[in-house]
Parts: C-alpha cells; sequence; structure tokens
C-alpha cells in the first residue's frame, strides 16, 4: 500500500518498471524542457526572430542549468504550471543581454506538452521492443509446446480439443496488431507543440510557419500544427496503452484459468508462496497482468473525460492528463514486464498427444 | 427519465437518432443474422462441405424466415445467446433433407458477431457522411464569421484576440483526424468472425482457409481470422466513438462559455426556453454535446475491461460489449445530429473588426 | 445486439426486468410529474397563495390529462427538457381562470427530480424485498448444503478445505449489510425536490418553508431542502446499486469457476445450451452477474462525473444523471432476478463429508 | 508530468499533501503491520494458544525490527505480497524458540488490510477535521459576504439574482452531508482483518470468536468478521471519498465561472500567472478542485470493478485496490487543501446591495 505503487519502495518490484518510470523522473522531465527552450531559441535566431548570439548563449545556459526545485514547486502551487518560474530562472541564468529572449513567443503548454512527447518517443520505442520481444517468446512456446492438446473452454465450460499452438496465436495476435497501429500512433503523438499564448504564434508574425518546421527538426519532431486543445494525440496514445494491457490481461487471465490445479493444463515455475500455505503456487504474475489491464481500462475514462479542454486553453483537463497518462505509460510497461516474466517461466503447456493423462 | 433515453418516447428527440437506431432493431439484427447462415451455406456447398441443393434451400428459407420472438427470447434467458434457438427454427424452417446443413461448423459467436459487423458498416458509413457535412458546415462558419475577432481564453481567464477563423479550426481539425483514421477503424473492424465452435473450424479440415475467403467476400467483409477471443477491432471502434463525442463536446463546451450572457461571443437562435424563466436562451445543443462526450467516455472504460475474455469464448465479456458498444454508437450519433443543429442556429461567432462594441 | 439491452424485444429476457422497466416508462414519468404538479397545487391553495377553486380545477385537469407526446418530444429537442411544453399542455387543459395558477413558483427539474423521486420510491422498496428474498434462498442453501465440504481457493489455487456454510455466508454477508444500509439510502434520496427557478424559492416569500413542508408531507417525501446542485443523494443511490451488482459479480464469478468441469463443486440445472455444442451446460445466470456488475462499477463514474452541476442548474450534468442512473437501476434490478434464477438451479454445492469422491 | 502527481518534486506542491501521504509510507505501513504481529501474539497468548512468554519477545522483537527492504521488494515479485518475507524476516528477529509463534493462524491479508484499516483511522479523522475547517471558511465568507447579490445562473444562462449566502450554502450542504455520513463510513471501515487462510480461522478451534474480539479491541478497531471476500468497506469509503471531491469539484467549477474577467462575481488574491500573458489572473486553485473531482470519479469505477474477488481471495482484485484507493484518499487530501486555499484568497464574492456597478 502506497500512494503510487509505481514509486513504491516495495509494491514497485512486483508493479513497477524503472527502465520506464526514469522517463518521468523530474530530471528527465526538465532536461526536456530545457531542450524545447535551446531548440526554440536556435531556430528563432536562425529565422533572424533573435538577435546573433542569443541562441547560442541560451543554449550554454540550458546546459549549465540547475534548477532551483523547492522554487519550482512552489511557484507551481501558484501558477498550476511550472514554466512561468523555470523560465524566469533560466533567464536570470542567461542574464543580459539575452534574457529577455529565452521563451520568446512561447507558452508553458508548448514547453510541457513538447518536453513530454520527447519521452514518449523513447518511451513508445521501448515498449516496442518488448513487444517484439514477447512475441518472440511466444513463439519459442509455440515451438516448444505448439502441438500439445489442451482443452478448449468456451463460457467457463470444457469445449473442444484445441492445440497449444492455437491458444498461443489467440495471445500473439493482438500483440502483432498493436505492433502495426503503432506507428500511426508515433505518427500522432511524436509532434511538436508550438502554438504561444493563445495558439496562434501571432507574435511570429510571417515567420511562424518557418519556425515551426524547423523547430520540429530541430527536435525530431513531426510539424502538425498547435494541438494546445485538440488532445486526440494523446487519447489515442492512452487507448493504445489501454488495449495493450487488455491484450496481456486476456493472457494473464488464461493462465491464471489454466494453472488451476484442478485444469493444469499450464506448469508455471517461480510462482508465489503464501504466509499461511506454504504450499501453494500463486499465478502471481499472471494475476498482476489482469490488475493492469483493469488499472489501464479504469483510468482511460479520464483521459477521453480531459478531451474536453474548455477555450484556448483548460487548466483543468489538461492538469487531469498528467495524473492519468504516466500511470498508464507504467501500467503498460509493467504489464509487458510481467508477461515476459510468466512466458519465462511457463514449464509446460497442455499435453502432448501421445501422453494419456488427459 | 427512462431506461434508455435513445429509445425514450420524448427524450429520444433530443438524445436519440432514430436514422442510427434503426440499425439496431431487432429487425436488422435478424436480418443480418440470416444473411450470414445464408451466405455460409452458399460457400459451403461452392467448396463442396454441402450436398448440392442445400444452399439454396436454405437461402429461400432466410428469405420466408419469420422468427418466433418470444421463443428467441425465452431461449435467450436459458442459452444466454439467441442463436441456438434461432438456428432451431431455422432449421424447422428448412426441413429435411437439408435441416442438419444450417449453421454448420458455425458458432453462435460467429453469427453474432459477424452480424454486428455488417451493421456497423453501414452505421460507420453514415457517420463518417455527417462527419463531411458538418466540416462543411464549420467550413461555411469560418466563409461567414472567420475574420471576426475573438477574445481567447485560457485556463478560464481572458488571454489575447484571436480570429473567429482560428476558432473554427480547432474544432475542425479533430474532425478532420477521425475521418482520416476511420479508415483504419473500418479495415480493423469490417471483418468476417467465422471460428466455429473453439475458434479452429476444424471441423472444416482442409476447407478452412477457402470457406472463410468465400464467406468474406461474400458478405463484403475483410478476411482476417477469427477474433472470438480479440476483442481490439470493436474497442478500437469504440475509442473512435468516444474520440468523435470529446472532439463535439470541446465544441459544445466552448459554444456554451461563448454563449454566457456576459461574454456573449456566440449569439444562437432555437435556443432553448424555460419552465420558469421565459426570457431565457438556453444552449441545449451545446449543453448536449458535453454530456453525450462524458457518456462516451464513461462507457469507454467498460470496452475495454471487456477486452478480458477468458479462454475460448466468454460469456460475459462478450455481453457486456452487447451493453455499450450499441449505446456508444448512438451518443456519437446523437451527438453529431446535435453538432450539426448547434452550428445551424448560430447566428453570429465573433466581432466584426471594424465593430465599436468590442 | 440493440441500443438498449434492458429495452430489446430478445435480449430484455436475459438482460432486463420488467417490473423495474415499468417505472422507468413515460406513462409512470408523466403520471408522476402530474403529481408533482398537483400536490404542488393543493398546498399553494393551503397556503393562500392559489386562489380558492384553483387547485381542485388543476387536481382534476392532472387527473384527464392527456399528453401530446409528439410535441413534448419535439418541444424538448429545443428546451432540453420536457416540461415547459407539459406546462403548456396542462395549462391549456386547465384554461381559465387558473392556468397561470399551475406549475406556480416552481422550475423543471423541481417536476423532474421530485418525479423520478416519486418513482425511486417504490424501485427501491421493490429491490429491498427481493434482496430479502435473496436472503432466504441462501439460508435455505445452507439449511440444504451447509455442511457439504468444499476446497477452499485463494489466489486461483487449492487452499484449504472449507464448509459451503462458509462461502455462503460471504455471499450473504454484503447482502445483509447493503439492506442496512439502504435506510440511508432511502433517507438520503427519497426527498422533494422544490427550489423554483434558483433554489431560492423567492417568489413564495415567507410562505416558502411552509410550502415545501407540506408538499413534501403531500407526496410523501422527506423535506431537506433543494437539491438541484447537490447531487449526493442521487450519487448515494447509485453507490447502493453499483455495491449491490459488485456484491452479485462476486457470487456470480464465484458459481462460475465452482461449475467449472474440472472443478465441479456446483452442479447446476436449467443451463444453457451452445449452438456448435449440444453437450454444454453454460452457467449463463452466473456469467450475467458478472457483466451486470461490470456494467454498474463502469457507469458509476459518470454519476460521479455529474457531481459537478454548474452555478444554479446544469443542463449538462443533469442529463447526463437521466443517461446512467436508470440503467444502473435495471442493472441492478436484473441481478437480482439472475442471482435468483441462478440460486434456484443450485441442485448441489460441495461435497457431502461421507462422500469418498473429494 | 511524473508517474505519480502526488509524489513528483514539483507538482505535488500544487496537487499532492505530504500530511496524509506520510500515512502511505513504507515506514508507516510497516509499522502497522508489525502493531497487527504483535497484538496478535499478544492477544493468542492471553488466550492460551501461545505459551508464555511468546507475546513479550515478539513484541520486543516488532519494536526492533529494521525490515530488509530490498528483500521484501524482491519476494513482493515473487509473491505478490510483502507478507511472507516480512514474516520471514520477522522470524529470523525472534529467534528461538518463539519463531513459529509469529503471524500465527494469520494470512497476508489479514495484515495487509488491518494496516491499511489502522491508517485509515487518522486520514479519515484528519479529513474529518478539514472538513469541519473548510465549513467555518465558508461560514466566515457568508458572514463577510452572505448579504450580497449575485446573478444566479441556470444552463450556462442568466437566470435571477440570488444572496452570495445562497450560493454558499449550495457549496456547504454536501460538506455536512459528508460530515454526517463519516460516521457510518468509519463503523464500516475501521474493522479488524483476521480470517487465516481461508477466512475461516480454523487454526484457532474455539478460541477464534474471542480472539478475534480481542485482536479488535487491542487494535481499536470494529470487530464485524472476515471481510477477505467482501470489499464492501473499502468500497463504501472510495465512494465517500469521491463525492467529497465531487462537491470541491463544484465549488471549484462554480469560482472558475465566477472568476472570468466578464462575469467577475468574484475577486480571488494570489491567483497564477502564466509565462506568456503577466497580465492574467488564472484561478489555479478552483481548476485543481475540478480536475481532482474527474480524477477521484475515474478511479472509483475501479474500485468497484475490484468487488469481485474470485472465491477465497483475489490477487488480481485485490492488488488493484493498492493502485486506487491511496491515490484515492490523496486526490480528496488534496481536494481539501486546494479548497481552504482559494477560499482563504476570496476578495469579494457578489456586489454589495448598494453597490451601482451591477
Amino acid at each position: 500500500m502506497s500512494t503510487s505503487v509505481f514509486e513504491h519502495p516495495i509494491l514497485s518490484g512486483l508493479l513497477g518498471d524503472a527502465q520506464i518510470a526514469e522517463w518521468f523522473s523530474t530530471e528527465r522531465e526538465i532536461d526536456a524542457m530545457l531542450r524545447f527552450e535551446s531548440a526554440l531559441a536556435v531556430v528563432q535566431e536562425q529565422a533572424g526572430v533573435l538577435p546573433e548570439g542569443a541562441a547560442a548563449c541560451i543554449k550554454q545556459a540550458c546546459r549549465q542549468f540547475t534548477p532551483d526545485m523547492e522554487a519550482l514547486r512552489a511557484a507551481t502551487l501558484r501558477d498550476g504550471v511550472c514554466v512561468p518560474e523555470l523560465v524566469r530562472q533560466l533567464r536570470a541564468a542567461v542574464g543580459e543581454p539575452f534574457l529577455s529572449h529565452v521563451h520568446f513567443a512561447a507558452t508553458s503548454q508548448d514547453v510541457i506538452d513538447t518536453a513530454l512527447v520527447l519521452r514518449m518517443k523513447p518511451v513508445l520505442e521501448d515498449l516496442a521492443l518488448r513487444l517484439v520481444a514477447l512475441s518472440e517468446q511466444l513463439d519459442e512456446a509455440k515451438g516448444r509446446f505448439g502441438t500439445n492438446r489442451l482443452m478448449g473452454h468456451t463460457r467457463m465450460q470444457q469445449a473442444l480439443p484445441i492445440r497449444v499452438a492455437d491458444k498461443l496465436d489467440t495471445w500473439r495476435q493482438p500483440l502483432a496488431d498493436l505492433l502495426a497501429s503503432l506507428g500511426s500512433v508515433k505518427t500522432r503523438v511524436l509532434r511538436l507543440q508550438y502554438g504561444g499564448a493563445v495558439g496562434t504564434l501571432d507574435k511570429l508574425g510571417d515567420n511562424k510557419a518557418e519556425i515551426s518546421a524547423r523547430l520540429a527538426l530541430e527536435l525530431g519532431l513531426a510539424n502538425q500544427g498547435c494541438w494546445h486543445t485538440s488532445r486526440g494525440p494523446l487519447v489515442e496514445c492512452a487507448n493504445w496503452l489501454s488495449q495493450l494491457s487488455g491484450a496481456l490481461g486476456k493472457m494473464g487471465q488464461d493462465v491464471a484459468l489454466m494453472a488451476q490445479n484442478e485444469v493444469g493444463e499450464i506448469k508455471l515455475s517461480g510462482s508465489g508462496g503464501s504466509s499461511a500455505m506454504p504450499h501453494k503456487q500463486n499465478p502471481v504474475s499472471a494475476e498482476i497482468l489482469v490488475t493492469l489491464s483493469r488499472f489501464n481500462s479504469t483510468l482511460l475514462s479520464g483521459m477521453h473525460a480531459a478531451l474536453i479542454h474548455e477555450n484556448e486553453r483548460s487548466g483543468s483537463a489538461w492538469t487531469l492528463e498528467w495524473m492519468l497518462l504516466p500511470q498508464m505509460v507504467m501500467g503498460s510497461a509493467a504489464g509487458l514486464r510481467s508477461a515476459s516474466l510468466l512466458l519465462g517461466n511457463m514449464e509446460r503447456i497442455g499435453t502432448a498427444e501421445d501422453s494419456n493423462d488427459q
């Protein structure tokens, strides 16, 4: 029990994922924000909007910058977002004559959203690699156990026998679909956010198209216009995460059912013990996949609720995203980790055809 | 107040959509089921699995079939699904010598899922047409009011002025994105369901690939394998519906805020009256868009929960889909209807530049 | 598949409940609204706010009133609520000289909310009776099978043997808790709604306390002040309904697990057949309990979202309640019906102690 | 952006609550677990189930115990719960001859659930105190501004004038209701969990009633029987937390609407600035109340989903509670903190009657 299982000293062993959690650390987050501010200065100077020398000075300051965390925290309570204070600190670090050129024609949401997206890039790449690895584990299991027989069950009753390969295919197919659809999710979400105060970049005048294009390029992101209030891309990402958790949850539920003592269609090693009954072998990783799936399907609803951003920027809906999306990423990452563990522990699935004990 | 607003004699005027509701009528549903059974017989005879003459006889029986609804209803309480009784009735109608060839190598889920998908096809096409029409209404509004000025608001406070065109673009962009992504949703969901008792079509032996391919072709659906327990396609569809509702909800929320007496950035005709205050002009259609969005974002969570289908078929998760997806379709359809009404009632947005009253 | 399973000609056999659905019919709803208008006139005349004779005339008109449903439907699209048009029709029926006294100092929300509560009264009483009956069925099952042995399972693995009585107690306890808490739910929700245009009843001047008290008495409801924007009472009711569904869902899940062929801890009669596998005995009623629980736990989230009523009345949040609460009532009622059916079908639970086949 | 805003170095300033978070620290959690183990030994020795001297020795070991956190973390990945390893460590600390008497006739869930409840006690007391304080702030605001006039709004349109006192009453009433219902929530949830391996305490034989009663007394909790699978009490608590957030969210939404520049019915000090528009005064605390309400209403759905505990203990549903309930507590606590801040910043509500500027 803890505020967040993902950061809980004990439970994060079961439900967390250190590798992905790292991307949501404050260090990485501030790094990404500074990357935005730095790149912004560079392209603005290139476009002649900032005076010569400004970009180099700002870039240098970003590199050496150490935030005053306590001040950021206090200011966020007042401002609802850390950017005004971060910019203030950064300007102080830049000093004259260029301090006023920091964060030029940008708004808090540009920084926060782009900094999120910059980190979602490696996160989604990592999840994709794990999906591939998990698919390979399933292929390997198919190689080992695919021809074994298994009783098929429908509506919680024995139906007709199938092959283990049939079962593994039903687990693997959704992963293939998810890998296939990840491309379009990435296209949608890995995009620059840059709209200025009210999404129109009016301060940049005729330079706005050029600067946006250069900035996107500099940051390795797509340039598809401002999305301050069009949160479809983030929601698409959340959908994908919840579908991933659901696919893993289905596998976990199947394993928990197959591993029942009375059913015995699967034999797991490394299962969990009980404080009251040392003889037990609990299918913990399988159960956790169900848990994580229910967690993400629950949270997803809030991400869709947050599609209603009022006017040109919503404080309340935007903040709701901050409370939900990182947790959904963690839920999916922890699921991939648990699923891999679970597959690694499968000592037997189904029964060899020539066996007589079925 | 009623069990379902979508079928409520009074409230369906506000929250329903007769055109889409039609596709969820029992008549259309049974028609679609019979289309499956009929097409199945045709392709099975072509593949030599049914004796000559069986398909013609079954097809003819399907055409003339009148279900005994009371028996279907009673049997569904027992079986959890109407197909066993429907097949029994249909077999009785076919009579000897072909009655045993009805529903050959098929299972209830093949019939129900395919019958759903056959109706989702015209439903999604209808929604797409409405999305196009709505986009055109927005274009037209842009033509009329696009150069007007409007105060931009962020975090519920006045920020900086924008043009009406800027605002309309933020409403229109998500609709364009939804139209663009509908293609892949349709590719995913408009697919044949045919897997037989446990998803393996074992009864068809070597003919299974051919028969599936022909059946899909006959029904105008994609042939991407059995998805009895891989509910990603339906969930993809639900995601899309909820994103659509969310995009419309954002527009509705903006209009309700802009139409406040104190703000007056929009003037609506045809607004609703009050039983206590006849002077009022309530932005009913705008409010309803917010309602429908919250409704769909709520229900979506259950569709993702239903990804956990146990084993080869889940009675409980599958039934949950029946309770949620049609309502989500209705929610989106009603939203498109309300949005169109709302746009049709916009008499003025923003203020002409040369006006002095801003 | 249908827009609403609760009103679906076929599926309502499985998932509906005719007895409770009746209370959400338009007829009952309009009756309840007229009861409000009629009682309002009576107590207002008693308080001297209406002229002598007005109440008798209005009461009489309410008794003979036949609404023009098409006009109600059309007006609701415009007004967002049917009351302005209903009052218009009712005034026409009352005629001079009393027509202006109909709906005096009342607003739409007074009528709709009170009409809901007037029907929730018999609905909650009905559900309570069913809870009692279900508890008795459990007691009877305990009488028959209580001393039988059963394998206890934790984390989906065999743990230690228990008695059937132990299992039945875990099903029965939450029902007793729900019966115990129903009292406070009823106290909260069975209350008059009467606040007038903006919740202050200013039009009634010094008479407002007296008229509210009399009106509540006349309608058999509690008088706890206006709750136009304090939706806690309805949400309390929704919580209770979802907890009820959850308690039944836990029982259904247990039964589905116990009824697995490999486990065989329960023997059910009357189970469902399959179109592909006539040998099967599907635990349909048990599965449906899980479905209904997931349905209600999903919808509940929207009821809590609707706590955010803006200002003195929210069109969007209020309408969302209409879309969710009646369905939650139906979900709970259908659950009680299914649970009773399920218990009636239990031929054996566990194994007699002297049996050797365990 | 971070995995959890409640533990985020920056965002927890805005969205967290240090005082309540403390109760969910690992230190407090392990303390509470040891309190259970210690009290269990004491009452078991009193009942003659443990040999003389065992309790003193176990109690002493609990007092001096320092857990090996890394081992707890690793074991939790295997066992799904930290208790087996914690007991192993504690037994090692106790040593012979009493080590086997540690955790006698108890199971992991007894420890975890009771340790949660022991901390929910001060948590709920703290929230109650804040509710009282908030109500007093509202009373004070009523004293200062109650006679001021305010435009009432229904369906987002001006309706009729009200008094500020009327508005404040609509904010205050739900807080009074929540305080009134907290009593029954506490009665339900502040209860001992003690059921042993499968909820029957069979190991204790005839002593079980006495030991349970003494243990509850020792820990200051109610003794209402084992609730391993009857999660109603926790869900009741979650309902209450979400209703609290909803009541605060309604207040926040109202304030955000009233604080609009064009409306100006409220004047706030200490509002947030913008990085792009220094002139702005964003009603951050008000927005956050809406955010936290949507967060809790979203998560609540998962708590209700977790009512379906399979059999005698569910790994997956139980773990889901761990992921949701502490966050809901934090959401409510942060809401109370924000609401208090917001009320403290209200410089003016409405307009004095004799003022001419309305």
